[in-house]
């Protein structure tokens, strides 16, 4: 997605291992850095071209660096990048102190520009930033309890479970509340997790109570004017994490990614005095962050000042139209 | 567990065919009554010894009814039952409006007393009762908001899914917040469901607005003492309903019933004031109501007078001991 | 896929409900013809543009009809076609015997040239063939024994289970060997039958039983020859149904489709006088007959006399390159 | 299930954690060792009760020890064993190598008497060979086709996936068809194994080349003599490994174990010239090796000479009657 920025080109990947993954990069012409010679030799003998074998030579060529390592891997590469001189997008595997600023592009995008070292936030998190975030705006939010329903695995990983059970994470709040806190910290959240046996993705149930008083016309008005929430209709007959795939499948999206929040418009419920709304939405994990991370370059980068103008335009870029 | 009681005995059931269950009851001694002569024919073309053919001729020789039939399908035996002047429990999937007394043992023993129709609540509404009428008995219960991960299907149900998606239901509240009103009328409570794919519990994210304040050994005392709640214990290892399951079976309970509420001991947070009450408990679908229909039985026969003399008489006869 | 083709043009399409699907279609410029005034009715409602209100007005503005009914519901359709003087193809899960001919394009493409009615088999069907085929052209084919592990349910499907559990078919062989037949009517095979938890793709595991002697070297030249057979290679890592569907889906196909047999190259074993082999493939049973239709229309309408030439055309045509 | 025997007592049992499991041991008066003392501290603090903290001290009071460490662990064990003179029996995840016999009780049981290391096979050969011995002794067995549907997980394992995949083991023949090779050497026998996303029971589809001609009913019957393998008939309407489960809970087993093979009677099928047999057998993989471990003990430490008598007896005292 960096590539169909108009204002932005791919300097080269780094891959470790000569996989599927790697050759489909190399064949649509991504210059592949291996980490060291001997996964260079490992590529050679898949007859995968690589553009060199090490980091350093390719982030040398860069402006910037994305660091999308396993969780709290990262560290080495910021470290790298700063003796460089070259700013960094870390992801939300990591931790908040390990960047200057955790980033959301609707809620924060003026805060990361010119940093040296900018988090975008977890998929989960970036969800619940892009909704709060907007109600906030308009209302006020006084708290906010989310149970989210975690996706126990990735589609393509097949080692991890359950098969069959419902795991609670026993701390609550559990971490995404504080880390919503990293970007929105006025605000009052608690969370609890559960992991279920699905690849496809996460499920948030919400219940947040707002300080105005709120209309269901106006919210909806609201939430669809965002650039990044998409108001599932009950038309549409989508009851399921499933079926919101199969649609982004259909709409043609590459890979079949839904980068925006889906929130079931059926479910958004306002009750007591109308300042109690909940909802339910529901987050890809595999791809709510990339939009992100293209506008965390823009603003690092000084490419663009007006976080909506960048938000836009990245979504014209994607083809994140609704 | 009719039979494991001293003051009651099963005079009969009914099976329409002649399945492993059938094969296994009859074996065991119970007299089965098919509802008719083709069903008869089926059984003895099975080698199941029957004892009749007919519903009535079964509730001529029985004091009282337990209707189990599928959901929805319990008016026409209370209509034979009220003919006879027969007394009848049907369970949670029925509507409200069809008995005299919505009933849990612990919370309104004394409502059935002499009845003629009482409704043994559904497994996650029976969940429910029992711990938010003890939390409200000592502090009061301001509001309650739970989120309710249903499992899709029982373990013997194989036609149903998903087999992988999140599927939530979009009113909110869902039917299980109005339930939990047909016995505790006074609570506040909106309840969100979701389905996942898991045969074994159901799992409830809790949290409850306390009016008083509350200490947290207070309330794991006091949660301790209740006779059908079960704290699970962070030493038990125990993180996932599968290990729930697991527990029961070691203990050698039949069929690996778990007849309690389980609450994770650890999730048990308390925030805010100490009046915002927090936490998870796994609720074993296929089991959860049978104590309570036995106490329902004795409440309607007027067996015993004191609800709590009824629910520990159950709990020791079915070897429910903590 | 059909719109993809130079020779060929979507007159039209029939929807009955007005879902996402239809919407997405009509967005696409397909036109949509509902079944009845009163589905289109339900369009108009949702604001989806119709073409008209009957399938007859349809087929009469056409020069074959694809019928992707239910199953066992396309005898209705193929009447109307007859009626009309129009060619129809129908789909493998209806009877052989409503079809003039069963179809694979690789097996028997000239049979349908100029047919009226023409089956497209089953997807695990059609895999069987493009593999049996082709072994038997080389080798000569004795004696097939295939165990079919199939996915229980669609990606979209959520009410159909297991959650979990096997359900082996009781009858040996299972529906899938004497379909084979309709196509290779000399090929001696028995297919067992079991259903799993999953819905990305089917698997067979397959003991062929060859006439001649054969070597791995040639076999794998063999089928790395075949247009719509995959050779999985080891160096790929993927391991997994899962993960096959990834690597389609990082291969830009629409919707992640995977039109070919996916063969795990390392498994195929060759053993006993080297004329005994055994291997895994993995059918998606989403897409796999997607490019047999194609094929089946050019055969039908006389559109091109020589079967691989069609299945070149339609493979290009669709990004089928391998 | 030893302690169940009049000829057997159980002398301690090694745990490491003071877990659930542990706890429920402990209250039902099994003396508990731990491996060392700070293991020992651990389960003073959660008052378990401990008799020792060695391993060596718990030996030194037995006539004969049962690994059952993790796969792969138990050479240390035999070593120790070794060293005091005591014979061990060893499971099936360990090398053959390492005991002077692999063991089944019905095709075995004299191979191990007196033996100092005896290996009970693993699960999937458990029931190969049960099933494997009992044809070959009657019609000779040619050459044995066998896929292997595998549970991916235990109940317990929350850990472990696929949740939405299937798994191809590469290797062909897996290493069950060598494995049925260390008890029944003169087998044909090629196996191909896939992990299915299910807890519950792994699933055999079974093609068996029979030397001599069989009769469908005289098959039956001979399977049905056999002590530790059960015909699922088809009045039972069990369709699902999921509903084996379910008849043994209901069968009152304790765990709900099914320690026999369980055969699809509906299955079993004989094609071309009556020597090609077909059927499915499902297994479950938490005991089935249970009746053989408490055989094998009787064998090693020569209490009965004679392999049936054992398996009566074993049967008997387990409750295992059909």
């Amino acid at each position: 997605m960096v590539n169909a920025q108009s204002d932005m080109e791919v300097s080269g990947i780094v891959k470790r291992n000569p996989t599927a993954e790697a050759l489909i990069a190399a064949s649509r012409g991504f210059r592949i850095y291996t980490p060291d010679a001997e996964s260079q030799d490992a590529f050679n003998k898949a007859y995968i071209k690589t553009a060199g074998n090490s980091v350093k030579e390719l982030l040398e060529k860069s402006d910037i660096a994305i660091i999308a390592t396993p969780d709290g891997k990262a560290e080495e590469y910021v470290r790298m990048c700063r003796n460089l001189g070259l700013p960094a997008i870390i992801q939300g595997g990591e931790d908040h102190e390990l960047a200057e600023v955790s980033f959301n592009a609707a809620a924060n995008y003026s805060h990361a520009i010119g940093k040296k070292v900018v988090r975008v936030v977890s998929c989960n998190t970036t969800a619940l930033v892009r909704l709060l975030h907007t109600l906030d705006n308009e209302y006020g939010v006084e708290e906010v309890n989310a149970t989210i329903i975690r996706r126990a695995a990735d589609p393509n990983d097949i080692k991890t479970g359950p098969i069959n059970a419902l795991i609670p994470e026993m701390e609550i709040s559990s971490h995404h509340g504080p880390d919503v806190l990293t970007i929105l910290p006025h605000i009052n959240i608690t969370t609890m997790a559960v992991k279920a046996s699905t690849t496809l993705m996460h499920l948030h149930a919400l219940h947040i109570n707002l300080l105005g008083e709120a209309m269901l016309p106006q919210i909806i008005e609201i939430l669809e004017d965002q650039p990044r929430i998409r108001l599932i209709d009950g038309k549409t007959k989508i009851k399921s994490t499933a079926e919101i795939m199969e649609y982004s499948k259909d709409l043609g999206r590459p890979r079949g990614d839904m980068w925006e929040n889906a929130i079931w418009k059926k479910s958004i419920t306002l009750s007591r005095d109308n300042n109690q709304l909940y909802l339910f939405q529901a987050v890809h994990q595999e791809s709510i962050v990339v939009p992100e991370n293209v506008d965390a370059i823009r603003a690092v980068l000084e490419l663009e000042s007006d976080g909506m103008k960048s938000i836009k335009k990245t979504n014209k870029s994607m083809g994140l139209t609704k």
